[in-house]
């Protein structure tokens, strides 16, 4: 099924396009100032849960996912990676992509988890001053998929 | 790296194990009652970050996943599953394999999030029930990778 209507991630881009391929797009979230290197990878058509993609589109799915977080590694070096897809609130297949620190607001919980501390503003402002390399490393690296005929 | 002094997954288990291939091996967690469909697939070599792992690991892994949750699926129709690899406390890459029901603890939150309610004793009671059904499955999805021959 394509779209869905009243569904937020078929009927908005649900945060800034960072890339597409032709199956999904990758965005960066908005919501949480406290996380400038949140990024989310959204199927495209509205797909509930992750086994009910083909297994060749999973695999594209999370060669994407990995491609975002070796862009994060390599230009900001986090802590941790933490990646997931839940889909509760929001039953659209998106996989969250978010680099952590242990001076983040929720380490080592999950930033679903209990605030642990006011993250370090000089930390935060480094983090949204590679945005723009980030997010231009990333576009560049889903060129690879541009125009390849995937899918099941 | 194969193993780590001090890693609690280089060192234990961590759960009940219900299958294995050659790479890794599928645990029931057993901290929290209130999830008794909540599986774990642990890489057996200490890799820290999903993309430590090669592609054709990676999709090993997620074959894996998606293995398990295409049994939790069929057996316990959750409302949503929920997929993570968090691994800020424990960083040897384990993914979360989480059914979840609209009665459970935390939905529509993550389970690492505020608890919303007391689940309902008789869902959970079925949930526990089909446990056997559900890990011989699991068991039996594994066998199909028992043998072959993979790694980088």
């Amino acid at each position: 099924m394509a779209r869905v209507a009243g569904c937020v991630l078929c009927e908005t881009d649900g945060g800034v396009v960072v890339g597409r391929t032709p199956l999904l797009r990758v965005i960066r979230a908005e919501e949480d100032p406290r996380y400038p290197a949140f990024y989310r990878v959204v199927w495209t058509d509205h797909a509930r849960e992750f086994t009910d993609l083909t297994p060749a589109d999973r695999t594209h799915c999370m060669d994407v996912v990995a491609a975002v977080e070796e862009v994060l590694r390599h230009h900001l070096q986090p802590h941790k990676v933490n990646l997931a897809t839940l889909g509760n609130a929001v039953p659209h297949l998106h996989w969250h992509v978010i680099a952590r620190w242990t001076w983040d607001a929720h380490f080592p919980g999950p930033v679903w988890a209990s605030e642990q501390r006011t993250p370090s503003a000089p930390r935060l402002a480094e983090v949204a001053a590679a945005q723009s390399r980030v997010e231009a490393d990333i576009a560049q690296s889903l060129r690879r998929w541009a125009g390849t005929p995937l899918g099941a």
